[in-house]
Formats: structure tokens, sequence, C-alpha cells
């Protein structure tokens, strides 16, 4: 049995042996072991460093007297960090788990995306959890930027939970029961530490001397900094975090203490980083100048190829993302074929295919050369090239010298019947070889995902490194140098394979190559075969997966395995107790486990986990199982936990979570969300039963997000707040609105049912959109952390789900959302709200696109989006009336009146003036219109119809501009009122009919 | 090359395999690895605890910015707790080094006496320096009290100091140098935090911060313990001892502040030790309870052996101090001479011999039994026993009985005249082995040190643990059962030895046989080695060693050695440039070198170490020069920087010394000794000049404790003080007089040579004297923490040495001194300085007895003692009459007064009554010697000699005790006016002749 100190010991000497250095635990409390010098100030700048060390881990908030099987105040972290990227930072990781004991061709060990970003530091990364057996051991994450700097090099950090590697592999359920020595437990080692550290985090710490150390720590720090001492600076900056950490856990921080917390401590740190840098280029990097590979040299050999031949080309990366693994094959695919159509290499079907770790891009027939081709080089114009006796002037002699032909070779040629004087080049088609040679190192260095980052290569940027190119013209290789990355006839299969490294011999069948050494290139096989397995296993215990309910996790899943190998798994049978979105939360959001369900539906006690590649079942699945029992276990205390909790207690809590720095806690944002879903309300004609039903909604509005379950599965806010209402003996409807008030959680999500829980669920979107776009996060195009996008989604199909709340337009919401913040001190000017208006009407042109209405329908209605069910409708109406000539006569007589129009004629005219009768007929028209016609479309049409004629009658026979500046002024001022008034119906000039 | 981390990783290696548990250094920072609760609160309490772990340990008195070669803030410890001692701590110990790659067959490891205490921690230990060819490398505790508490089982504490190891390894001279990881040195690693560190601790940190921090600290752990919470209590403890070293490097603690904080920290300290062990109690010590080893069971067969034998008995232990070496030698020939002297076991002479590891005691020729012997049993009186009948009574009958007799064989003894009945018994002689098993078990189980400790075992007690014995009648083996120990015909000698258990065939030879082994048991013959060999390496470079001077240094390093290995050492001459007395206290006090010195004493660039038996001589030379080097480097350092202090700013540097508690620092007690010194100058009849020259000394009085070099090395107070006055330009007189003032600095040195050092000597000493006991500090029997006892000692040096300072007496100089201490504010009795008076009599008495001075007239003079000269001038006196018929005649008719006089008889009598012929010589002679006798002895026995016959004739002729009470009054008045003249001269009843 490997105890817990043999581990740390194991780990230790196998990153010595790998050069790095061991340093020790930092001196003074610190929540992980990123925050030790050794790593966060060690990253920056540009010497190397490569370091391993365990850190004992303190987050007070974990606190729990020892009683929880996971959670623990101190844990202990292995953290490793290598910089810069070695290169093979994964494989090296692996071999890690090996020196631990770990056979790695047994368990399933998988890097699941998982980034990191620490805005208190300045500081984030990206990178993977890693799973073993489904269990999160590890946090690999390529470090991008710490202290609000960019890092070059990039550092990698490892760090390992060593409490969860030691319970899976001694096979134990509580921390304490870990083997930490011979003949000594953990819980006999550091039981009472674990309990009494608790008692003063949660219980005992005295929040005035907490809150003047943080003060005399913070201040110390401001000191140090002004003294120029970063490293005594950061050991404050530390003290600060933990003793802020101390009155968090305590209960003792304000929103406002929060923010203003929150924010000397991101300042104080970034300062820390800015000094140390200075300083360590004062000292001249004593530790040199980190070296990143060369770059390859670009080939100018090529070979060639007789006939037409197949090419690869395979990039070969460290786990994509799964939504990158998709996008990215989409990408290649449109990148090779416009660079192919840019030379012209004949060529066949272009087809990618990928995988976490590989696109595979194969393109049919591909020519061995490019024709040839002739080319014309324009000189002078021909008047110009000659003089009276026709010999060339100055100009023409030297172009033609400058082209290296002589005068008498210049052609002449007519260019838009303008003469010209030129040549014509044979341009010399080249091999296939070199033109893919160019278009794939293109192809790679273009490579641009959702998020990137940057690795060991002093060029390349992508979601993930790159680290081998494979490119053959059927057996020949195609020569590519990308930066560090050169291509090569080998690809690498799974890391455990027996040889982990293939030489490929020929780009034709590569798929079946492929195949046969486990990997399945083809997304649809991959997707295909998880849906067959799962079936089966599941129809083994008598259930059945629905494939698609389950559709987009078994998108992801599919993206998360190079070969996928279904397991079936169980669990006891008492967790079925706990509500079913409880369990199916878990298996899906945590473990990606696909649920199993018997033919009414139910939950069945069994999953299914997709692991990658060969392993062992038994030993995967037990692994698989005993994670989500440690979930189910935490699910179940926590239940029982706010079962035990009153609703008002639990909304209590919500004033200690922060929501934005000056947006104030949760609770000051559930507040807002009531009183503005009460205002809205004014505007709904709510029956008595829904007003009282929405009041008592209002005051629990997110109560449930200070459950302990929702702290924890946050996606299950409003289902826990459905849940615990009931439990608490709330009435039926006001649960239903506090469960309604989160929908829709996502795009295609349904939106909420009822009146009530609609108010709501409007109200908190006004309010994220209306709040944040006035504290200045607006999403940007990468980046929107507050799911403001998703927000006004949420406005748009709400607003469309429910016509009868017509009334509560976009801008109005706003508005009464707007009202609320500003009590709160916080400036929301007009014009930050028609950004967020727009900002929704985008939203909502996007969702129409979506649905394949035609563009110029959607422009059309698009000047009604405030109110979208009014649009919808407005819509509806365009589209049944699009092939009636009458409708389509109509609308060209109102573009017509507007295209005549100028923009700034103001409408309005004086009917005695107009004394034509084509004038006349066509004022008479618009007013009988204007008494008939209402305010949408189908009100609006049959009215206006009388006017198609009359209007092109008028511009038959009248002419607008006439000398008469009162005739002129009455002429326009009637086209402009006509204008006018049909412009609110549609936006009439989009209309393509 | 073993880098520093491979070290960290070998030692972490080694403890683990030996069931050593790992823990994390602790998170906070801390000044030693003894503080992690992994030490101080793990050692209390019957709970088994093997641990090992690095601790950074932080000292911010040590922050040197990473300049001086062997100082920095934080220092790296590697900490072993083995809880209960294993028995062979040592040995796993050495095994330890071997893992470091040390060839401790080549080195000179050896363990130099160095007792550990803190009083802040109510902790303290006895054990050992671990020496490496002289370098500290280790310090090795038994673990006898912490937090106040008696330990049981006492834990052993091996604490490495990595950084000197590593540099000793490494051979490098600056700690930055050290080699830390593959292609990284300490100093690049660590380089700018020791800097930035050093900065913040002796420059940069607030101090009003830093007042406040511990103020809070030490509330919260005030908090905690009333919250019964150890744990988080003995943390802000750490935090307020570290918050107290930083204020400490800033200066910024007054002598008030400073006793206080001790007194704060050292209760909560207490308190938390106290709480910890309840709260285990409390949770069932959940480690279990230590075992010790059982006792061995008593022998209860013994061989015979034929004829006379010799009896070898060796004594194993780990090593002794060595004054315990002489001492348990002599200890142990006593207990045996006195034991075997209560036996009837026939034997020859008795000798013992020591070294470090062993006491060898020889008894030759030990009979092979007792022979037997006869006792008389007593009963009743021979009247009481029989009848009238002369049948036994029931007396007699009873008596019989519990004899298991015949009430017929009783005999009648004679006992002082009256008759009894009995019985004789004959004890039959026991055989030698059975003697001598009980004997030597006693021995064994009584050994006394002046300092005892525990170990393994539950009942033995002694200076360092008894390891093992052997004990060996001729050839045959005497089973010796002490507690846990057993003795055997083994024994051991040096570890490094090739066997070093060695099996002993016979007690005779057994000198030889371990001189053959490598163990020199015989001191004297190890002191001529040493003395012969450290000559012979001087003359190899024309030097000598001054063994008379070196004497007492000597006899040390006799008892440090089992075989002495004289090794000549050699350093730059650059280092003569400093002051003699530097160069060799460093090589006396801290590496027991002998010095090397020319024809005219000036000294050589050479030292003579002694090293433990076979080594590598080179290694071992090497080793100890580079140990030499270090420390005159830092010598170097101290007297340049000393150099460019004025002797002002030492002197205000000594405020900052704390002295003691309540009487304040250092400065305070100079002060008072100046003042004191100046009061006794009034008694002293000094010249001008003299007096010009005290009283500038005593502004200086103690200025040099301020210093670099004598803060470094104490025992320079004095030497340094006349050199940097010198060289201040100080008068030459002053000079004088501030080195003297230290005088003497121990029993046989030499006292002041000057009149103002000697008063500021004195002042010294009475102040000591008058303020420790006035605040309870006075030593106890084997407790002298502030040198008292030497201090009186020096006083009555001082006043024998100085006859013209006979006006100060050490009642008035107590009184003068107890002045200075009252103004401080704190009481001294004048009960108290009775008692310190009375303790001076006593040194004054030790040393006349010392001086072979008979008992008799020392307890004479012992009531002069107030005034040692006069006292000593009264001895010599005493000493030349001894053989006087005519004053031995006198002192009979004296004593002879004073015993017929009963004591509370008051002198003085109406001459009138006494009309007697022989009452009234009496009464004239009396008169005429009181005329003519003086105060001291020579002018009182010639004037007295008078009185000699009319007291004898008064006795003869006159009652004394005559029923006239007027005439019984003046008689008695008359005789006791006589005795209380006589008294005050010497006390006559004492003297013996």
């Amino acid at each position: 049995m490997l105890t817990m100190q043999d581990a740390l010991l194991a780990l230790t000497r196998y990153w010595t042996e790998r050069g790095a250095m061991v340093v020790q635990p930092f001196n003074t409390e610190v929540g992980a072991g990123t925050l030790n010098p050794a790593t966060v100030l060690r990253v920056l700048g540009p010497e190397p460093w490569r370091v391993a060390y365990v850190e004992p881990s303190v987050r007070p908030d974990d606190a729990r007297y020892g009683e929880n099987p996971n959670r623990l105040q101190t844990h202990t972290q292995f953290q490793v960090v290598l910089k810069p990227d070695p290169g093979n930072p994964q494989e090296l990781y692996l071999g890690s788990l090996e020196a631990l004991g770990i056979d790695i061709h047994a368990h399933d060990v998988r890097f699941v995306e998982d980034n990191w970003a620490s805005p208190a530091l300045g500081a984030w990364g990206l990178g993977w959890e890693v799973w073993l057996d489904g269990l999160e051991i590890t946090q690999f994450t390529y470090f991008q930027q710490a202290g609000g700097q960019t890092l070059d090099p990039v550092s990698v950090e490892i760090t390992y939970g060593v409490e969860r590697i030691m319970m899976a592999l001694q096979g134990v359920d509580h921390f304490k029961d870990i083997a930490y020595a011979p003949g000594i437990s953990y819980g006999e080692a550091f039981g009472q530490a674990e309990y009494e550290m608790s008692r003063f985090y949660l219980d005992d710490a005295d929040v005035e001397t907490q809150r003047r150390l943080f003060a005399d720590y913070a201040a110390e720090a401001r000191r140090l900094l002004d003294a120029r001492l970063p490293v005594p600076a950061h050991v404050h900056v530390l003290k600060c975090s933990h003793t802020f950490n101390i009155l968090d856990a305590r209960g003792a921080v304000s929103t406002t203490e929060r923010a203003k917390a929150f924010a000397r401590m991101r300042g104080l740190a970034r300062e820390v980083a800015g000094l140390w840098s200075e300083r360590r280029a004062e000292l001249g990097h004593p530790l040199g100048t980190a070296e990143l590979p060369a770059a390859v040299a670009a080939p100018t050999v090529f070979s060639t190829v007789d006939g037409a031949r197949t090419l690869l080309f395979e990039i070969g990366t460290e786990e994509l993302p799964p939504h990158e693994v998709t996008r990215t094959a989409a990408a290649v695919r449109r990148a090779l074929a416009d660079k192919l159509a840019a030379t012209r290499l004949g060529h066949g079907e272009i087809t990618t295919h990928a995988t976490p770790r590989r696109v595979v891009a194969v393109v049919a027939a591909v020519e061995p050369t490019e024709p040839d081709a002739e080319r014309t080089v324009r000189g002078p114009r021909a008047s110009a090239a000659f003089d009276a006796e026709g010999n060339p002037t100055k100009a023409a002699a030297g172009f033609a010298r400058g082209q290296g032909v002589d005068p008498g070779e210049l052609r002449r040629f007519d260019v838009d019947g303008v003469e010209y004087v030129g040549i014509t080049r044979t341009d010399v088609g080249r091999g296939a070889v070199e033109v893919l040679s160019g278009i794939l190192a293109e192809t790679v260095a273009e490579l641009r995902a959702d998020k990137n980052m940057r690795w060991n290569d002093p060029k390349l940027s992508f979601s993930r490194p790159v680290r081998w190119l494979l490119a053959l013209l059927g057996d020949t290789e195609v020569p590519v140098a990308v930066s560090t990355v050169a291509a090569g006839r080998t690809t690498r299969v799974h890391r455990t394979a027996p040889e982990p490294v293939l030489t490929v011999d020929t780009a034709e069948g590569y798929l079946d190559f492929l195949a046969a050494h486990g990997v399945v290139a083809d997304q649809s096989e991959r997707r295909a075969r998880i849906v067959a397995a799962a079936g089966e296993l599941a129809a083994s215990v008598g259930g059945r997966v629905d494939a698609e309910a389950e559709s987009a996790l078994i998108d992801e899943i599919t993206n998360l395995v190079e070969e996928p190998n279904a397991i079936l798994g169980g669990f006891a049978e008492r967790y079925l107790d706990l509500p079913a979105e409880i369990l199916t939360t878990v298996m899906r959001k945590h473990q990606r486990y696909l649920p199993v369900r018997d033919a009414d539906g139910a939950l069945l006690p069994h999953f299914v986990a997709v692991a990658n590649g060969s392993c062992d079942h038994d030993t995967v699945r037990a692994g698989n199982e005993a994670v989500l029992r440690a979930r189910y276990e935490d699910a179940s205390f926590f239940w029982r936990a706010d079962l035990q909790t009153t609703l008002a207690d639990m909304k209590a809590g919500i004033a200690k979570l922060a929501f934005e720095e000056r947006l104030g806690s949760v609770a000051e944002r559930a507040d807002r969300i009531g009183a503005v879903a009460l205002a809205l309300a004014a505007d709904a004609d709510l029956s008595e039963e829904d007003t009282a039903t929405l009041r008592r909604a209002a005051e629990l509005a997110k109560f449930d997000l200070g459950s302990q379950m929702v702290i924890e599965l946050t996606s299950l806010a409003g289902t826990m707040a459905r849940e615990y209402a009931r439990r608490a003996g709330e009435p039926e409807p006001v649960a239903q609105a506090l469960f309604d008030m989160e929908l829709p959680r996502a795009g295609g999500d349904k939106p909420p049912a009822t009146i009530p829980g609609a108010l709501l669920a409007l109200a908190d979107r006004f309010d994220l959109l209306a709040g944040l776009f006035a504290v200045g996060a607006k999403p940007t195009g990468s980046s929107d952390p507050f799911g403001l996008r998703r927000a006004a989604a949420g406005v748009v199909s709400i607003l469309r789900a429910h016509p009868t709340l017509r009334a509560i337009t976009v801008p109005k919401g706003l508005s009464s959302a707007a009202e609320r913040v500003r009590a709160q001190g916080i400036d929301v000017p007009d014009t930050v709200l028609a950004d967020v208006a727009e900002f929704v009407t985008r939203r909502y042109e996007q969702h129409l696109l979506d649905a394949g209405h035609p563009h110029d329908q959607v422009s059309a209605v698009l000047p009604l989006a405030a109110a979208p069910a009014l649009a919808d409708e407005t819509l509806a109406e365009l589209a049944q009336r699009v092939g009636d000539p009458d409708f389509a006569a109509l609308v060209a007589a109102l573009q017509r009146v507007r295209r005549i129009v100028p923009k700034d004629t103001a409408s309005g005219y004086d009917p005695a003036v107009l004394t034509e009768p084509a004038e006349s007929a066509l004022h008479q028209a618009f007013v009988k219109a204007q008494e008939a016609a209402g305010a949408t479309l189908s009100e609006f049409v049959p009215a206006a119809s009388v006017l198609t004629v009359p209007v092109n009658t008028f511009f038959d026979e009248i002419l607008v501009m006439a000398e008469d500046p009162a005739i002129r002024a009455a002429r326009l001022g009637l086209l402009a009122a006509i204008r006018d008034w049909a412009a609110p119906v549609v936006d009439w000039q989009s209309l393509d009919v």
C-alpha cells in the first residue's frame, strides 16, 4: 500500500529526476500552491524555472470540522511548474502517475478542458482537469498571464490534489481513512487540527481582530511596495488574502467590504508582480533567459509525384476542448478549400475529421502539378509608347528594360477600350508538393479558436498546443515548416499504446490505419458507437438511454475520446430518493455520464461512462462509481442540510455572495429583480392570484442560491428553489414561479410557463443587462463572463412566448431595471440603455435568421423588436402576404415614396395647395387610409392598399419638384406624411418583393 | 555532488524507512523546527510519535542581507522526533549521516555536551551538539520538559543544520555557493528573498504595525485557549513570537516590553501545552500509548567461581559531559567500596577508569564467597521468658515459634547488663556472584549527576542514558538486572569499528583488551598522550603548547575522546592581526583546540585539535580548518564593525539586552553597578587619579556587552572593553578598570589588579547577588543560571586580594546595592540581604577549607567573614598560635566561661557585690585586659592572657550559683561580660586546642 507520504516522496523524486528544483511549502498560509512565490512570481519574466513542491493549501471556507469526507480546511497540493513548456508536459505528467504506481493502461486517464482564471491575481491560463476514471486528480494549466502580465515564456503548472489521489489509490471514501504513513491514518495524524482549525475559521476567529489584521497587512504590503521590496510585499498580500478568507468563512464580509478588499488585494498583487519583474531585470535575470525551440527552416526542395494522389494532412494537438474539435475540423476544411482555390492545383473532395488530439484532412485526387498559365504585364498606353516615328518612347523602353525584354517584344492590348503595350508571361505550374507545403503551413499558422493560448512556440497560438504534423501526398512526404513544428510521416496514437508513435506509409486509407490503432477519427462514427454501446449497456439492466434528450451531452462525449469505450456503472438505490435533477446534473455536468432510465423515464441506479481507448473495465467502472458515490454523498449531505434550513435563512445567506463589485451582492440583485418584476406587472394585467404569487415569489427570489446544493451545483438554481419551496409549504404556483424565473437556461431551453415566472425571469435579465452594461461589463468578442448574450436571448424568448405581455417592451423593462440600478448610485446613461436594446435586437435578429426567415423580412420587422411578440406576428403576416401582387405593389409604392422624399423632409402639408387631380386623389386616399388602418401589419395593409394606385399616378403625373416653393413643400409634405405613417409598421425599405 | 535538495530527500527517505512520518514545514513562521506542533505539542503526553520534516526557520535577528557567509534570516532545519527514545538514537543518527554520503570512518564525528533550555517554552533537555570535524551540524536532545510539563515518555529530538552540513560537504564557504539543485545555487534560488526579507526585518517593518499585530495575536491566542482550542491557539502564539522577533530585530523592544512580552508568550505557551494534553486525553489518546522496554527479570541463579578473581564491571553510556566522566568514575569507586564494605566479601584494590562512553571498575582479588557469620536473634527478657516453674512463658514460646525453633533451644544472652533469651543463627556466606549482582545493580540504579535526565527506561535517571552493562568475575558472567538493562559479556567500542560490539572472555586484562580495540580507558594515559602528541605536532612547526596554561582545556579534551588522535591544523596568518584573546577564546571555548605559541608566547597560525579514534587526518584537518576559518571570518567581521562603532553607541546598545525580567536591561544593571562602585569608593580612600578613573569607567561600565564581538563571544567581556577603550583613546587606567571589573571570571582566576577595577567588580557582584536574591532567583542545588555562586566567591576573592578595601564589608556592599535595586521598585527585605551575606560566608568557608585550613580554625574566623581580609589575617594569626600552650590555656578558659554562662545571661555586673578574692581578682584582671586589648586576634591575645589564671581560679574557688540572687547575678554578669568581650575576635568555642 502506497502511503500518502510515500506518494509525496515519489512525486518529489520523479520531478527532481526531471530537473525540477524542490522548494518548501510557504511559511505563511496560502490558499493554493500557485500563490507560493515559487509559482506566482517565478512564472514572470524570461528566466527559466522548474520547480516541484508540496503545498498545504488553506481554504477556511472548506472547513467542515473534519466531518465531510472530501473537504478539508487544509488540503495538500503537489505543485509543479515547468518554465518554459518542455514540449511534452502531458507525457511527463503521465510518467508521474506511473511513478505513483498508477497503471495508466488499466485506468482511463483523460485531459478534460478546464481553464483557470484568477481575476484577483490578474492571472489566467488554459488547460485541463485530469481525470482518473472520472475523478479530477490534477489541474494542468498553461499559464498565460499573471499579475496582469502576459507571460513569455509560458509556464506549465501541474497541481495534484493529493488527498483525492490517495483516496482513489487506496480505495477509501473518507480523507481521514487515508493511510498517511505506515500505521497512521490521515485522521489520526491531522484530525484534531482539522477540527480545531475548522472551529477557528467557522466559529471562533474574532472578526474585529481579523479586520484589523487585514488592514495592517495591506498597509504593510503598500509600504513594502513603496520600498521596492516585492518579496515581503508578497508575503503581506498573502496574509491579507488569508485573513480575508477567514473573515469570509466567518460570514463577516459585507458586499462593500468584499468589493473593496478584492480591489485592494488585486491592486497590490499586480504591483508586486510588476515590481518583481523590474527587480529581476535590475538583478540581470540571475537565472538567465529561457530558451525556446528554434524555428524549423522553410523547405526549399520539393519532391514530385506522378499522377493524382490523396493528400493526408494531420494536425496533432493536445486535447482540444470538445466544441473546438468540431469547429477546428470545419475551419481546416474551409481554409484548405480557400487556399487551394487560390492556386491552380486540381484536386477532388476535401474532407476533415477530428478527435480531441487531431484534425485529419484528406484531399482526394490532388493533381501532381499546377497547369502553366499565361499572364499579361501591362506597360504604358500605346499612345505614349511610340513616338511619331514609331520608335519606342523612353517610357516604353524603360518598361521593357524593367521586364528584361527587348522593346521590340512589346505587344498591344486593349483594356476597356484603351490600348496599352505590354508583354505576356507564362507562369509555369508548381509541383503539388510545393504548393501544398505553403498552404498547409499557412493553415496551421492561421489556426485560431475561441480562446487561444501560447506554449513553447514563439509564434503559434491556438486553443491547445500543436505538437506534430503529418503531411503525405500519396506516399510522398510534404515538407511543412511552421515556426518550430515540421511535418513528418509519423503520427501519434494513444499515449498508452505499445507504440505510441507510428510511421505512416501512405495517405490512402489513413482512417483505417488509425482505426486499426484504436483511433476513430470520424466524429459521426464515434457518436454512433457511443449511442449504440450505451443503448446496449442500458438494455442489459432493463433500461435505456434517451439519445435525443442527451444529444448535446453525447456530442460532447464524442469529442472527449478518440476511441469510445462505454462502461456501465451503478450507484446505490438509496440515492434515487434525491430529486432526479440533482442526480442527472451531477452525472451530466460533472461526470459526463449518460443517465439510464426505465421505460417510463424514471432513473435507474445506473449510468454509462465513456472511457477513452482500451482500459480495464472493472478498474474504470469501480473508479467512476466511487467518484459518483462521493458526489452523491456530498449531494445527500447538502440536501439534508438544506432541508433543515428555512427559506428565510437561505435567503439571508445570499447577502454573503458577491455578485459584482459595484452591483453588490446577490441579495441586492434579488431585491432589484423583485422590484422590477412587480413594476413590470403593472403593464401585464395580472389576475389577483398571479399577483399574490408574484409578490411572494419576488420575496423569495434567488433564495436557493443560498442553499448548499446550489452553491455546489449552480446549474440547479431554480430547480432547487422549486423543490425547497414545495417542501417548505409554499403554494405550488410560488414554487413554480421560482423555478420558472431561471428559464430559459440556455438557447433552445423552454421559456417560463407561468406569468409570474415570466415576469421574474424578465426582471432578472433586464437587471443583468442594464446593470452590467452600466458598469462597463458588456461582452466582448470572446468574453461574456456574465452570460449577457444568453440573457438578451432569454428576454426575447420570454417575450415571444408570452404575447400577452406585449405591453412590456424591451426599453420599458430596461428602463425599469435601470431605475433600481441607479438607486444604488450607479450612473446608467440612456445611451447605454439604447445600446442594450440594440444588443437585444441583435439576438432577436439572430433567432429569426437561424429559424430560416428570409433576410429581408427579418430586417423589415426588426424595428418592432422592442416587442418581439408583435414582431413575430408581423413577420408571420409578412410571410403570408409575400406572394400577393397587391401587397407587392403596395410595398413598391411605399418604397418609391421613401426614395423620393429627402430624409430630413418633415411630414405635414397644406392640402389646399394641392390642386392637381393626382395630388388631390392621393391626399384623399391617404385620409381614408389613415382612418381605416391599424398599427399592425394586418390592420395596416388592407387600409393602406388604397394608396397603391394614387401613389403611382401621383408619380406619373406630378412633378414633385415644382418651381413654386409652396407647392413643392406641400407635395413633399404629403409624401413624407405617408412615409412616416407607414414607417412604424415594418421597415418597408428592407422588403425584397 | 550531493545537492541540498538531494540531502533533504535522502534524510527524508532515511527516516521514513525507520518508521518516521513526514509532515510539512509549518505554514506560519517559526523560529525553529521545535516550534512546529509536530514537535512541541506531540512530545507531550503518552502517545508515541516518530516524525521527520524540513523546517525553514526564521530568525529575523540573523538577517544579514545575505552578506554574511554563515547567517541567514531563514535557515533550513531538518527535524526528527523519536518518541519514545528507541534505545539507539545515536546509532540511527550516524546512519543518517551515512545516508548523506558522509564517511563516518574518515570524519571525526562527536557528541559534545550541549544542553538545551527554552524558558519561554517551559522546556529543557539534555544532549549534545554533534560535531563533524569540529563543525556543529546537529543538535541532539533528550527532551525532558515542554510547556512546563515533565515528559513521559521522553522524546529524542534531532535537529540538523542543513546549510552548515551542505557547506561542509560541498566545501564552500558562503551559503550562497551551496549547490541547491542541479545547476542552481542557493544564492540563485533564494538570494533575493534573503536580501529583501533582511531589509524587512532590519529596516522596513513598520514598528507600530508590528506592535498592533503582536497584541492582536496574543489576544486571539487567549480567546482560543478559552475556547479550548489548543491548535489555533498555538498558531497564534507562534505568530506572536515571530512578530516579537521582528520588533526585536528592528531594535524596537524596550526592556519593559520585552519582559512583558516574554511573560505573556510564556504563559500562553504553557497553557497551550496544558490544554493540548487535556484534549488528547479527552480524545482518548488516538495514537495509543508509547511502550517502553520491559524490566529485566532479577537474576535468581548465580554461578560459583573457584578462587579469587578479578571483577570487571563496565557501565556503558552515551557520551557523558566531560566533567561527569571524572566525577562518575570516582562515584562508582566510592559506591563499590561502600557497598562491598557492607558485605563480608573479601576483595583487593578497587580502581575505576572512565571515558565519555564508559566507566570501567576493576576490583582485584574478589574472594569466591563470603565467609559464614553468626548472628544473635534477641527474644524477650530472660526475666519474662520463664515462669516461676522455669517453664517458657507465652512470650518465650511465641518467640520460639516465630523463629521456628523449639523453646528449649532458646539461650540466654547478656546485653548491656540485661539478660535476654534468644537464638544464634549462622548466616551462610553468599557466593561472590550473588553478592556482586546486587551491589552492581544498586550502583547503576543510584548513579546521579549534576543534571540528570530520563530516556527510555522507566526508572533510571542519569547524566546520559546507560546503554549496556558488562560484568565478569574472572571469566564468569555476573548477572545484573537494573530496570530494563541487563549485564552481559559484551562491550561496545568505537561505533565505526569493524566490530563495534565485542565479546569479552575474561575480566583480567580488560584495559589492554580495550586498548587493543582503540579505547584508552585510563584518563591519565589519555591525557599524557594528548600532551605528548600536541607537543610534538607544535614542535613540528617550531612552536609549543603550554600544557600548564591549558590544563583545564586538556582535562576537558581528555574526557571528550576515548582514543585521542591529535591533529595539527593551521589558519591564515592574517587573522593574527586580531587580538590574541579573540583567537584563543574561539579556539578554546568553541572548538576545544589547543593554541600553538612561539617561544615568546606569541600565537602561531596553528592549532592542535584532538579527534576521537582513527579517522582520515587530511579530511579531519581540512574540516577543522574550515570551521576555524569561518569563525575567524565572523570574528574579523565583528572586530571591524565594532571598531567603527563609538563606545557610546555600544553602550546605548546594551539597553536592548534584557538582563532579567524585573531587574531590567543590562544598561540598567550597568547604571546600578556604576552607582554602587562610586558609593563604595567613599569607604576606600581613593587617590584623586583613581577617583577620576573610577568615574569614567563607571560611565562606560559593560559597554562592550553591546559590541558584536561580545554578543558573539560573551567570555570576552572585559577583554574587549579594554581593547576597544584603548583604541577609542580612553586613558589606560580606565581601560584597565573596565577589564578588571569582570575579574575573577571563575574560581582560581586572578582578582582585579586595580582599585577602580576592584570597586567596579565588587559593585557588579553585589548588584547581582542583591538583585537576584531579591527577585527570588537564588540558586538551587543544581541550578545557578546567573552564576551567583561564582559571584559570591568573586566578592570574597576581591576583598581578600585588597586588604586596603577592608572597610567595605559584605553587608555594606549588599546594602548599597540593595538601595539601587529598591530604586527600581523592587522590594529587598533585610532578611534577604542576611541570606546573601550568609551565602557569601559559605563560599568563603569553602575557599578556606579547600585551601586546607583546619576545620576548627575556619569555623573560628567565620564570624569575621563580612571582611574576609580581616578574617584571613585572623586565621593566619590563629595558625601561628595554635601550638602555643598559653594560647591553648586562654582558649580553654574562655570556652569554660562560655560553657558555664547560660546563653541568655546579659553581661554587666555590680563589682561591689563581688567580695570573694577570686571574684575580685577576676574582675580586676578583666578590667586590665579590656584596657590593653584590641579588636584583632593579635591585639587581643596578649592582653587577654592575663585572664587565664583568674578564670581558672574563679571556677575552682567560687560557686557561681550562689544562693543570694544578687551575688549570683553579679558572678554570672562578670562571666557574661568576659564572654561577650571576647566573642567578636573569633569563635572561641570552635577552636579545637
